[in-house]
């Protein structure tokens, strides 16, 4: 019998999501062609926002498997997942206004708990997660984070109640001022308090400028906001938790960081070296507190890492910082389909299925862990 | 007998390039205090510059580790290193004029090599890297790139008829523009056809809205630049050249990377997957050439890796990456020292001695080639 496969990252747009952006003329949006050969356009990135590209070829093309769960079903199927947690795609409800901000989150947290109960009807109602059953979901759900933070705390708070929700997405905006913002201190101690995972995931990348000259982001299409300034914003984003002191006052936070946490195992020794070199913190004789616990033990006690990272190098390092107990399979879906449709099956995850493989080398426990027990352990999944 | 130990990542500011930087008012430049018992500041990142620090805390304070060559050797007897590759301190004279350009490279590469000739005096002719020798020196050149290509050609030349120089050392601006700038060919052309090794180093790190709202940069000191920020100019500075063919066009460059590649190692994989997945290129239906080698063909074959990344999972990943024969021990020396005096042992080099002994565990030969066998290979060191 091959291994339980849960993907713990898997984005999905429900269609009132999508119908709010189509009535959007501003980034985050929805375009539909006049002409109706043409595929809407999806343009949330500000850089595709271009308006030296007409926008019939502006942003990226939408097909149903943004919104269509029965084509995510179908995904699991041709990849072997048997379980996914779904979670809204990019870029989580930050641009709604403020007042309207519960609302949406209420119900695309509903709609999610609904589509997770309908799909799995089918499943055996004692082991959701048997690998006889057909394939089953769970959800991570949306924050309302333009509202102020007692609305985010009751929304973490209601999803508890939810069946079929597990944890919560969010990006690196925080209240809109990062992730390092003292206002978001009720926020962790409610995500502490329910003992409700935190997946960060990134959305803006880096400026333009950080790419160099004007037109250099553009140059190479998608190539550096997507491969480099994705992964630099969560480095980032969960840096500032540290350098703040967000692990210190909640020591339990659990933290699940995209993309086997942007550069996070990398860049951690460069990170715990500056910290201990530092002169405006307290240890180096300043006088701004600084963290206290070192990052090697946020990274083992409060980080988990998609295994979402295309390669074994990026791997050895993820393991190597957090563990194989910490790791977790997914996919990225419906991002990096295949260009050519006569492929079935996903290069974007084949290559990290090969690269887990390739990592572990004859670790048959510790592949088995990364592709489906851990998440199943870490999210309660059943 | 101990293994031989050569530091390919240590820096200096020769007397004359200080002088220089103390008749500069603008960043790069060295503030000299009125108060003689308060110590110079360099000020060289442009978020150090700010007017609501008074002067005589701006920046960093500089001591004689910056530009006394016997403070150097001191260091190196302090921490077992027998040879030091010397290269100029950034940022490698990209303020310079241009008509003044060649004159400063010329004089600080003659300053370099004759520093080398007089401390190599007391080594063994025949060997100068005996383990019984004092200290020897080696230098990598700086080149005059606000000059036009030829000047720097040139220099490149040139530098092959200096006894002690060994390939030269770049920041990521190039001519002005980034390394992706076609002007850059004649240079290449020149740094592969002499063979010289290309040191590329970081210098200008992120724009401050990288990070986040105003002032989150200095919150933290500089933590965030340095930590993050230099790593992510060297990953985007070398992407941007293999994006642009530079590593087609020259298929025998050598390039050893700062910081054990930035994040390269680590981010490798979304990066190939990101180009595989780009629709602008030709390979996905564009119109755009795209890179024809793979991203890992150039890590084993072009890519050297500095094993300065202070923790075993950046060094997993960058074995994993380009190969312990291609991973070469550096200090980054004067930066990083003590915050304490009595401390003799510099912390940022001891965490990178143990790292490199945690990353290979029990293979000894692999040890001994990052500490200084794969160096004094490479470099031809002799």
């Amino acid at each position: 019998m091959p291994p339980l496969i849960v993907d713990v990252h898997t984005h999905v747009y429900p269609p009132a999501y999508m119908q709010m952006l189509r009535e959007r003329k501003a980034v985050p949006y929805v375009h539909d062609p006049a002409n109706k050969d043409e595929v809407p356009r999806l343009i949330i990135l500000s850089s595709d926002n271009d308006p030296s590209i007409p926008l019939d070829q502006r942003g990226r093309p939408v097909d149903a498997s943004y919104w269509n769960i029965d084509v995510k079903l179908s995904f699991m199927r041709q990849h072997g997942i048997n379980c996914s947690v779904i979670s809204l795609a990019n870029p989580w409800l930050d641009f709604v206004e403020p007042q309207e901000a519960q609302t949406w989150a209420g119900k695309i947290n509903d709609d999610l708990d609904a589509t997770c109960a309908r799909v799995n009807q089918a499943a055996d109602p004692e082991n959701k997660l048997a690998l006889d059953q057909k394939e089953t979901l769970f959800a991570m759900g949306a924050l309302p984070l333009s509202a102020p933070a007692d609305v985010v705390v009751n929304e973490i708070r209601r999803l508890k109640t939810l069946p079929h929700l597990r944890g919560v997405i969010m990006g690196t905006s925080g209240l809109g001022k990062g992730l390092d913002d003292a206002r978001l201190d009720p926020v962790w101690e409610a995500l502490q308090e329910t003992d409700s995972l935190m997946f960060l995931h990134p959305h803006y990348g880096l400026p333009d400028e950080a790419f160099g000259a004007p037109g250099v982001t553009n140059r190479y299409g998608h190539v550096l906001p997507l491969a480099l300034g994705f992964p630099l914003e969560t480095t980032i984003a969960v840096t500032r938790m540290l350098l703040s002191g967000v692990f210190d006052r909640f020591p339990k936070l659990k933290v699940l960081l995209a993309h086997s946490g942007g550069t996070l195992p990398f860049l951690a020794g460069r990170i715990e070296s500056c910290i201990l070199h530092e002169r405006k913190f307290i240890s180096g004789g300043g006088d701004v507190p600084g963290p206290q616990r070192s990052i090697w033990e946020v990274l083992k006690e409060n980080i988990y890492l998609d295994a979402v990272v295309y390669g074994k190098a990026g791997l050895k390092a993820a393991v190597t910082a957090s563990g194989s107990d910490r790791l977790l399979f997914g996919t990225d879906h419906p991002f990096f389909p295949p260009l050519s449709e006569e492929e079935k099956d996903w290069p974007s995850v084949t290559t990290n299925y090969k690269a887990i493989h390739a990592a572990f080398d004859t670790e048959a426990e510790a592949v088995a862990d990364v592709l489906g027990r851990n998440a199943a352990r870490i999210l309660n999944l059943k």
